[in-house]
């Protein structure tokens, strides 16, 4: 048997992304039960963006935190319940202190790949208060090894017990990966965990090459439920993870039927990897941006694909939306 | 740029698989028409188990080979056509001698990973006629690598220009592609391909896999489009390829629109991994076998996964569908 693996499933987190944040109560009733009955450790719930990141900026939870996570925690039994943190979308007053009333177990701190900054105070507070704390860095395509390891040691500085890269982008192929993990399990002292999204169709693979590397941490979501082409596929990483002799505490039988369950009852369609979907993860785009691409390449006449490659050139993260009319217009500027 | 890949597209014959055999020619005009214009170099086109092979027993096509080849023949220009031939549904005098009269450029013949000696005369007359003519092996991962070089190497002695070998059952994972495909670049003169499926996850991971190892050919689908889980997506393979920097001469953005109007005019349902295919791929049983074992396991309310595992324990392979009646009476009388 070789290491250990810590799964923790976002499925009614990542998954919120796909419909728009509006997940009903019922909904994270019926998933915990499957997820903790198939002996997850780790179950994270909240809107797609985290705690407290409902607004009409980045869209309204159907349901409001409190709902989302007292639910959750009445029916998870053995499994853990996780939240996703922003600073920023959550405060530590308002939204961390109540989540932590509300009996959240694993608090996971997150911010853009160079801005770690950001999560010191989140993460020293969820110490302080006896939570099981991990420090998440989001787009990491978009920073070198090297920079991801200076970022990852300022977490680790903070209290961070774990850290986790996020491929928000789906842009990695399993070197990317394997580089990288490399690097942060060389150059940290606690454990390092990867979440993968499925735009080039290298969820299970990227994510095999992360433990392969030295991680022990790995996130996936039932069929992959989560924006666009979706996240790593847990039923097929757990399958695949038994296949290969690592140990991880999940059933693969019960975490099928939780799989088949969630996509009877959560998803109203399961993710595949579209046209879109394969154009953004090349050109290491945040899959938020697909509405507002969308929109305004139709109403300018421009190839969506164009705009997406330009936006990637550009390095655009979260929040520089407004970008995308200054790429469409050059656009037409330069055809005409 | 690195070595250059061969692409084959087996969209309109293994996509035949996931719709019972029924494309239609106008299914095959339109899709051969965007496959050409993309610059696919070779488009696979027939019934699911290829040339010959309509029948009561895996399934009558509904066109004939005569109209689904020559209409694809029509709307091929720069693409070649090519057919999957499987000796003993094609005969040669009967299919073969009018697949050629119909314009087939393209011949691969294909036999179980164990059985290549039923090639020869196939791939003799292909040979003599002038035409491309590759061996193809079938559920390879029930051979040894040494095994498979000595199936491939009989495929060569007849004349064979390449060899390809599928994971049929989608049961690899690259580790195992890897040694595979090196250990028969290394036993062979002629070039080595590989035909992915997607049951684990795995389909554009194993696909980069076997190139890295030597393989110069590629197999993938629109979408994925077949059986169960389905092939590697071809689209998502262009783009790792041209990530990577390979050259295949395949255009991107129409390899795209191409999977777009493949899922909008030829696809009921793009595939996905459902839990059944998770559990075949990790059994390492063919997807053809599902029909029969989800009636049968209903029938004796057994667990089909159950049913799946012992199946795989059993090796068994395709024309052995009544050993799974004798599999699920001997879980009800062990559970008795």
């Amino acid at each position: 048997m070789k290491q250990h693996i810590l799964i923790s499933d976002p499925t009614l987190r990542d998954g919120n992304h796909a419909v728009a944040h509006q997940l009903s109560a019922k909904q994270v009733a019926v998933y915990c039960q499957a997820a903790d009955k198939a002996g997850v450790p780790i179950v994270e719930v909240g809107h797609g963006n985290g705690l407290g990141a409902s607004s009409l900026q980045v869209g309204e939870s159907l349901e409001s935190d409190e709902v989302l996570l007292t639910t959750a925690r009445k029916h998870l039994g053995n499994s853990k319940l996780g939240i996703h943190v922003i600073p920023g979308f959550a405060t530590i007053q308002r939204d961390l202190r109540m989540a932590i009333d509300w009996g959240v177990d694993v608090i996971r701190v997150a911010s853009h790949c160079t801005e770690a900054d950001i999560t010191q105070r989140h993460i020293g507070y969820s110490r302080e208060k006896g939570k099981e704390t991990y420090g998440v860095l989001m787009m990491t395509h978009m920073a070198s090894p090297e920079l991801l390891v200076e970022e990852a040691q300022k977490m680790e500085l903070y209290g961070a017990e774990g850290i986790i890269i996020m491929d928000s982008a789906g842009a990695y192929l399993p070197a990317d990966v394997t580089e990288r993990i490399a690097a942060l399990v060389d150059g940290l002292a606690i454990p390092v965990g990867f979440h993968g999204h499925n735009n080039l169709g290298m969820g299970i693979a990227n994510s095999i090459a992360a433990i392969e590397a030295g991680a022990t941490m790995l996130d996936g979501t039932a069929r992959g439920f989560g924006a666009g082409a979706g996240n790593a596929q847990l039923e097929v990483l757990i399958a695949v993870l038994d296949k290969m002799g690592y140990s991880h505490g999940v059933d693969l039988y019960k975490i099928l039927d939780a799989a088949d369950i969630a996509e009877k009852e959560i998803m109203p369609l399961v993710p595949v990897i579209k046209s879109e979907s394969v154009v953004s993860g090349l050109a290491g785009v945040f899959s938020g941006f697909s509405k507002h691409v969308n929109r305004i390449s139709k109403e300018y006449n421009v190839d969506q694909r164009d705009v997406y490659f330009e936006l990637g050139r550009r390095k655009v993260v979260a929040g520089q939306e407004d970008l995308i009319i200054e790429v469409v217009l050059d656009i037409v500027k330069r055809r005409s």
